[in-house]
């Protein structure tokens, strides 16, 4: 067979066959692909859905993220979704379009990121079913599932005044890179390919997700917009005020800085603002032994003028000077 | 408000809460839309779970279709492969892009299809969780779940030799409107807008799905490609061959053959080839007393040369001359 096969060429169920063969089975499918629907276990009589969308240009380009990038961050974004209510992520449903000239070759590297990211992030994890379609754009949609073993799901909306607001994952580094690819600046993105790398294989703490639920976590949520507006999201779900203490992200910033650096950027707009870290941010009873994945960054206060604060004053929409704020 | 508010005009954030406040709940959801995955209900410890994805111009037109009859479509055409397994269908989530110049009231009316459908087609089910983003052509991409209630999935695999094959729904109709549309007739589409109506908003025969599988329907899929491809496909997965009587079939070609007439179409095409009914094809044990919505249709036979055979030869690719096989 050749390396040139297009999608068109062999027909969409050739080539969508060809890819369901390179993807790893889900250990809680029982019944897997190929039949109307799969079937998934639900030991608790429940499961988790949630789902999410990535569209050629607007949310990714082929310049920049390989077909293996691109399914391994389909599965990450996804799944943790899932891991920010405290469940553990068991099967997934993906919808791919692509032009008709689009190479077989290309499907199965996708398919490959998407088993390596299951693998790597959800082992027991697999996908279960898909749906293979032409279109002029690429368009990746997959729906994600989760088992919450018992526990109760962790809200939005059950931060207490007191608790103690904290963030599993990385901040910032997923906006850093993205910064450093539309820099163009080929030294830099070649010499912080760490984050790059970040923005197109976003690795979240998805077991951390169940550790905060076991841990007695009150919400949790996956940043996907950024610290500021993800931590507002809270704050008007649970009506209370978040306050951030900006000495617990100048360890976050610190690590962005020489990038920064190197493509003259503000690396607090990287950690306030940038979210693609798919980081988990949560809330727990004060006095709580946190699992080792969280790192506290700050308090639950009643509800004041401010949905968050940074220190004493609100948080600003980007980024902030630190050397200023760290005083307040 | 204004009716020409666009989706890029009031942000996709927006969009999507004007959208998703106009849907019916789930009766399944114990979390509902709003957090970061919504949290079903599956009371047998199990769920069933699909994907089906519609493209502008590949799946439908806009000229064709309005956003009503497309937020219809996408829920029928999801929930007949939940009913094919024998489950009931709980949740939906619903991926949808558009280009930023649709209007929202365009969103609302698609919302308002998948309600309509959702409470016509299988009360109880509802959109659970959503995703809007903007792209060049409108792409809808829905995951549907559903229940078996504690009954065993009934799969394609499951056919036995003698078990009677029958239908549930009609055959053809999807077909004959799609021909209707393309054939540009207007005092055709007028006459025979029954059959375009099915095209547009299908009525598969949802409650069918469970009736089989309590009547111990052996195997069961849902009719998307036309009987011929959807028939081979429970035969391959059974290991059989199945033998349709067209004697049988002259009942759905009848209805649809004054509209072939207009347009100069050979109804046995549309009866054979014609899948967007969602009809639902079943096998039961010889004297099974079948469900009310089920016809018998045909027999399985022991594996012959021909996955499946219309009286004794076999199923052609297309129509047949029902004049000449109904004397086989």
């Amino acid at each position: 067979m050749s390396n040139l096969e297009t999608v068109a060429g062999v027909g969409e169920n050739e080539a969508l066959k060809r890819t369901i063969a390179r993807l790893n089975l889900s250990d809680h499918a029982l019944v897997g692909p190929g039949d109307d629907s799969a079937i998934i276990s639900a030991p608790d009589g429940r499961f988790a859905v949630t789902t999410d969308t990535m569209i050629e240009g607007h949310d990714f380009k082929l310049d920049w993220s390989s077909a293996y990038d691109l399914g391994w961050k389909a599965v990450a974004t996804n799944i943790a979704d899932i891991a920010a209510m405290g469940a553990v992520p068991t099967a997934l449903v993906v919808a791919l379009t692509v032009p008709g000239e689009t190479q077989v070759s290309w499907l199965e590297y996708f398919a490959d990121g998407l088993k390596a990211a299951c693998l790597a992030l959800a082992p027991g994890c697999g996908v279960v079913g898909g749906d293979l379609a032409a279109s002029e754009q690429i368009m990746i949609s997959v729906a994600a599932h989760g088992s919450l073993e018992g526990r109760s799901p962790v809200l939005r909306s059950g931060a207490e005044i007191g608790d103690v607001l904290a963030v599993a994952g990385t901040l910032g580094r997923a906006a850093a890179g993205l910064a450093l690819l539309e820099s163009g600046n080929r030294d830099a993105i070649s010499a912080y390919d760490d984050w790059v790398n970040v923005q197109r294989r976003p690795q979240p703490p998805i077991r951390a997700g169940v550790e905060a639920a076991e841990a007695g976590a009150t919400s949790m949520l996956d940043l996907s917009d950024g610290l500021a507006r993800d931590a507002a999201r809270i704050a008007k779900a649970s009506g209370v005020t978040i306050q951030i203490d900006p000495q617990q992200l100048q360890g976050f910033e610190a690590v962005l800085e020489e990038a920064a650096r190197a493509i003259e950027a503000n690396p607090s707009d990287w950690v306030i603002g940038g979210g693609e870290d798919h980081s988990l941010l949560a809330t727990f009873p004060a006095g709580t032994k946190l699992p080792r994945a969280f790192k506290p960054i700050g308090v639950i206060l009643p509800k004041g003028p401010a949905p968050v604060m940074l220190g004493a004053g609100p948080m600003p929409e980007r980024g902030w000077d630190s050397s200023k704020s760290s005083t307040s």
